[in-house]
C-alpha cells in the first residue's frame, strides 16, 4: 500500500486541497514524505452526506454481517503488514514491540465487538406482552430495542496511533452498534491513518456495505475537525486527546442546533495511593514497579501515574530515594511529536520552578526530543493550595504529595478533580484505611485498582476506562470494554406494530435468538451455553 | 396533614424568606391560602450540605432496605387521603378521576423499582476472572458494578403534578439508583409538593435513612432552582417542562467547572401519520379517536398529538370533517395555571392568523382558564417553508398538514425535530408504506406507535419515554419505565480488589445472589424462576 496524502470519502480518494503538512519523524523532527491534502469544506460535505444516506442501511444489517465486518477490518490491518509498523514507529517514536503489541490490541478489539454483535444482547430486546383485558385499561404491547444513534465522528489520539485511532476503540465501537464513522486523522500519525483508513475502506467493498459507513479525512488545522461536529448529520464524537481539545468539541456540540453527545477522554493524573504498611513492608519494590509504570511509553499513557499520596514519614522518604535511584536510571525515550516534548518540557519547569515542590530526581537526557523523566515531591498543604499543582503534566513525571496523616491524605483525595484510575497500594493491615477511602475513590474515578498501576487497560467486559470530568466528559460510559458499544446507541419502543412490521429482533418468532426480557424478566437460555 | 408553606431541607422544615408566592386556584386564578417561603440561599445550602453527606450511606443502603423505602413512600402518599386529591385538584383544575388515576400511577411507579432494585440486574455486575498463567501478560481480575450518580436535581412538572413532580418518575428512578434528591416545586402546585413531600420526609424517617436522602424547596422565582443547577454538589438533573425552561438548564449544567448531564424532557408535537387505506377504510373512527386523543387532560399532555400527516384527498377531507365535528362538540376544560392558559391561545392565535392555515373547527368555550380546542391545516410547502408551524402549541390544539403524495409525507417527517413518539394509523394494504416510513420514524422518535395515539404512557419495562432533541436533552435515556433506572448510574471498574474490600454485588460468594456476567456470559440462574 502507497501513502498518498489523500483523504478518504467513501469508496474514493481525494488529495485535499486546503492546506497541506507532512507527518514528522519523532525522533529528528525531520518532514515524512508524502505531503497530507487537508480535507476542503466540500469534501467534509461529500463524506457528511454519504454518511447519512448508508446508515439507515447500515444500522440494520445482520449482526453476523456487522460482525464479519469487523472481523475484515482487522485481517485488512494485519495485511498491510510490517509497512504499518514501520511508518508508525517513524511518526511515533514509539518501539517496535510496543506497535506490534498495539496492533494486536487493535485487532483484539475488532474480534471482542464481533462477539459483542454475535451474542446481541446488547440490544436490550425487551417484550410486555398486550394485556387485553387488564382493568381498568387495556394494556398495549410494547417492545423496546436499542438502535444506533446516528453517524459518528471520531478523533484519532495521538498517543495510541492504532488501538485510539482509525480503528481504534471508539471506531470499533461505533461500527459495531450500527453506526457510520468519519474519522478526522491525527496530524501526529498520518501515514498510519491513511495505511489502516485504506484497510477500513478495503473491509466497507469486501463486505459489500454502503461506501458512506467510512470516511477519513485529514485536516490542514482545527477548522474541519469543528466543522464535523458542527455537522447535523453527525449525532455522537469520540475524542480521546487533551482538556483544551476536548471541552472545545463539547462547545461545538452543545451549541447546536440538535445538541449531541461528545465522549471526550482529556486529563487525569491517575492517583497512586501508598497506605502506611504497604509502604513499610515493601515501599522499595513499590518504587520499582512505579518508575517503571511513569516511564512506560514515555509516560505518554492516560492512564500514567502522574500523582503519590502518602503520609509523610521515614517509610515514605525510603521509598522517595528508592523511586528516584529507578528514575535516574530510566534511559530517555522519544515522545510523539515535538510539540508534546515541548509542552512536557515547560510542564516539568512549572514544577521544578515551584516555590513548594522538591525535585527528587530526573532521569537520563537522550535525543533532542526525548522525554527526560522527572520526579517531585511536595506537601499537602502546598498541594492543596495551588490547583496548578492538580494539573496533568503529560509524560514521565509525577508528583508525590506528602500527607501528615491519613485523614490529611483523605482530604486531598477528595480535593482532586475526576480521574481514570486510582491505584491503592496496601498491606493486610491497611485493609481499615482502605476501606474507609473507597467510597471517595468511587466518587471520583472509573477504575480502582489494588496493588497495581493504571497502564495495562484490559479490553474485556468488565472494563471502565472513563471518569467524572475532566477525566471524561461523560462518566455514564466507557471508552474500553464490551460496554462501550452503549455510547452509541439509544432505545425505542414499539406500541402494538404488527408483526412483520417489527425489527427481527423484536418479532414473535425471535429469529435473531436474543435473550430478551419479558414482562421485566431476562430469558437468555438461547445463549447460556455459549 | 396541614400545608405550611415551608420548604423541607433534610428532616426539616423552614419558611424561606426569599420572596413569598401562593398556589392559584386554575378554575378561578384566586389565591390558595396559604402562603409558600421562598428558600433562600441558605436554605438551598443546608439542602445541598445534607444531600452531600447523605450520599454515600445511601447509595450503599441494602437492594431489599431501598425498596421498601420506594414503597414506603407510596403508603404515605395514600396515607394523606384525599386531602391530597382536593388539593391538587383545586391546584391544576384536573378532575378528580384524573387525579386518582394518577396518583395510583405515582404509587405503581415507586412499586415498579422496588421491583427493579430487588431484582437487581440495574447493578450490571461483571466478573472478568485473572488468568494468572496467560501470555504474554497474566490477566487481572477485573469486576464491574454500577454505581449512583450522585445527588440529584428534580424540577418538578407542571402537567404531572403527581406522577412527574415531587415523588414522580424521576424522583423515584433516582432514589432507586441511590441517589439523594432535592427537589424543586413547581410553583403551580405547591401545596399538593408540600403533602408529598413530607410523605417522603416521613418515609426517610420510617426507613431511618439519613435526612439528606431528600429535601424540597420552594422557589419564589427562577433563581433557586438556577443555583441548584449550578452547585457542585448536585451529579445530575431532572426535569419536565417548556423548551426554553430545558434549554436554560442545560446551559446552566453544561458552564459548571464540573458539566453533569441534564434529562430535560421538553417538547413534542408528536405526528400522527394516516396512512391511505386506513383513511379510507376507517377515517372517521380514527377521527374520534383523534379528538378524544387531543382533548384528554386539555391537552396537556406531552404525548397530545399536535400533528397530522396525511396524503391530501376525499378521505382525508372527511376525516377532517369528522375530526371538526368530534371537536366541536368537545367541552372546555381548565388548564393548569392561567399562563399556561394565556399562553395557548397566543399559540391557537398565531395558527388561526397564519395566512397559510386553514382553521377547521374551534371547540365549546368555558370558563376563563379553560381552554378551548382547536383544529387547523396547511400544504406541505406552507408547513415547510415555515418553522413556527412545527413549534409545540401546549394544550388541545392540531395541525393537520395536507401532502401532495407519501413522498411529500416522507419529506415532512424528515423535516421534523426529535418527538417522544410518533403514531401511525395503518391497515393491512398500507404496510409497505409504513415499512418505508419506519427508519425516519426510528431516527425521530422514542416511541413508534400502530393504530393507537400517544397518550397512555405504559409505566413497565419495554417503554421509552424520550427522544432526540428537542423532545428531550438526551436521547439515550429514557424518563418512565424500568429503564429510567440508568441515567442515575455510572459504571466503576475494580481491579484486583481484595474479596472483603469488593462490594457484596461483586464478592465471590456473590452474597446479593445478583445475576452476574462472568467474562461477558450472563449467569442468571438465580432469577430465571421469579
Amino acid at each position: 500500500m502507497t501513502i498518498t496524502g489523500q483523504s478518504l470519502i467513501g469508496a474514493t480518494s481525494v488529495f485535499g486541497t486546503q492546506g497541506a503538512f507532512h507527518g514528522v519523524d519523532a525522533r529528528t523532527g525531520v518532514a515524512l514524505e508524502p505531503a497530507f491534502g487537508g480535507a476542503t469544506q466540500d469534501d467534509l460535505e461529500r463524506a457528511c452526506a454519504l454518511t447519512d444516506a448508508a446508515f439507515d442501511t447500515f444500522r440494520e444489517t445482520p449482526l453476523d454481517t456487522r460482525a464479519r465486518f469487523l472481523e475484515t477490518i482487522g485481517e485488512q490491518i494485519m495485511a498491510i503488514g510490517d509497512a504499518l509498523i514501520e511508518r508508525c514507529m517513524a511518526e511515533t517514536g514509539l518501539p517496535r514491540a510496543r506497535l506490534e503489541g498495539e496492533r494486536a490490541r487493535t485487532v483484539g478489539q475488532l474480534r471482542l465487538f464481533a462477539n459483542v454483535l454475535r451474542h446481541g444482547d446488547f440490544v436490550d430486546a425487551r417484550i410486555d406482552p398486550a394485556q387485553p383485558d387488564r382493568k381498568p385499561m387495556p394494556r398495549v404491547d410494547l417492545r423496546l430495542r436499542n438502535v444506533a444513534i446516528g453517524p459518528v465522528a471520531v478523533f484519532g489520539a495521538s498517543n495510541f496511533p492504532l488501538a485510539f485511532s482509525v480503528a481504534g476503540g471508539d471506531t470499533a465501537s461505533a461500527l459495531a452498534a450500527g453506526c457510520p464513522v468519519i474519522v478526522k486523522a491525527h496530524g501526529a500519525h498520518p501515514g498510519t491513518s491513511e495505511l489502516v483508513g485504506r484497510a477500513i475502506q478495503k473491509a466497507v467493498q469486501h463486505c459489500a456495505l454502503p461506501e458512506g459507513v467510512f470516511s477519513l479525512v485529514f485536516d490542514s488545522g482545527l477548522s474541519m475537525g469543528q466543522a464535523l461536529v458542527a455537522d447535523a448529520r453527525i449525532k455522537a464524537v469520540g475524542f480521546t486527546g487533551s482538556r483544551a481539545g476536548g471541552v472545545a468539541l463539547m462547545k461545538i456540540a452543545n451549541a447546536r442546533a440538535e445538541p449531541v453527545p461528545v465522549y471526550a477522554e482529556m486529563s487525569s493524573i491517575n492517583p497512586v495511593v501508598l497506605l502506611p504498611h504497604a509502604l513499610t513492608t515493601r515501599g522499595a519494590t513499590i518504587a520499582q514497579q512505579f518508575a517503571a509504570s511513569l516511564t512506560l511509553g514515555a509516560g505518554q499513557f492516560c492512564t500514567n501515574p502522574g500523582l503519590v499520596l502518602a503520609v509523610d514519614g521515614d517509610a515514605l522518604r525510603a521509598f522517595e530515594r528508592a523511586a528516584a535511584d529507578a528514575l535516574a536510571q530510566s534511559p530517555a525515550s522519544t515522545m510523539l511529536t515535538p510539540g508534546i516534548h515541548a509542552n512536557y518540557a515547560k510542564g516539568v519547569e512549572r514544577l521544578a520552578t515551584h516555590v513548594d515542590v522538591e525535585q527528587l530526581a530526573r532521569g537520563k537526557t537522550g535525543g533532542p526530543f526525548d522525554a527526560q523523566a522527572a520526579l517531585f515531591a511536595t506537601p499537602s498543604q502546598a498541594f492543596l493550595a495551588d490547583p496548578a499543582l492538580r494539573e496533568e503534566v503529560f509524560g514521565p513525571a509525577s508528583l508525590i504529595v506528602r500527607c501528615g496523616d491519613l485523614d490529611a491524605l483523605h482530604g486531598v483525595l477528595k480535593a482532586l478533580e475526576g480521574q481514570l484510575t486510582v491505584a491503592v497500594h496496601l498491606h493486610d493491615d491497611d485493609r481499615a484505611a482502605c476501606r474507609a477511602l473507597l467510597p471517595t475513590l468511587e466518587r471520583k474515578a472509573g477504575r480502582i485498582l489494588a496493588n497495581g498501576f493504571g497502564t495495562g487497560v484490559e479490553v474485556g467486559h468488565a472494563m471502565v476506562h472513563g471518569g467524572p470530568f475532566p477525566a471524561t466528559s461523560d462518566a455514564r460510559t466507557t471508552s474500553v470494554g464490551s460496554r462501550a458499544i452503549e455510547r452509541f446507541l439509544r432505545p425505542v419502543s414499539y406500541q402494538d406494530l404488527p408483526d412483520d412490521l417489527l425489527p427481527d429482533a423484536l418479532r414473535d418468532a425471535n429469529p435473531l435468538a436474543l435473550a430478551r426480557r419479558i414482562d421485566g424478566t431476562l430469558h437468555c437460555e438461547e445463549h447460556q451455553d455459549d
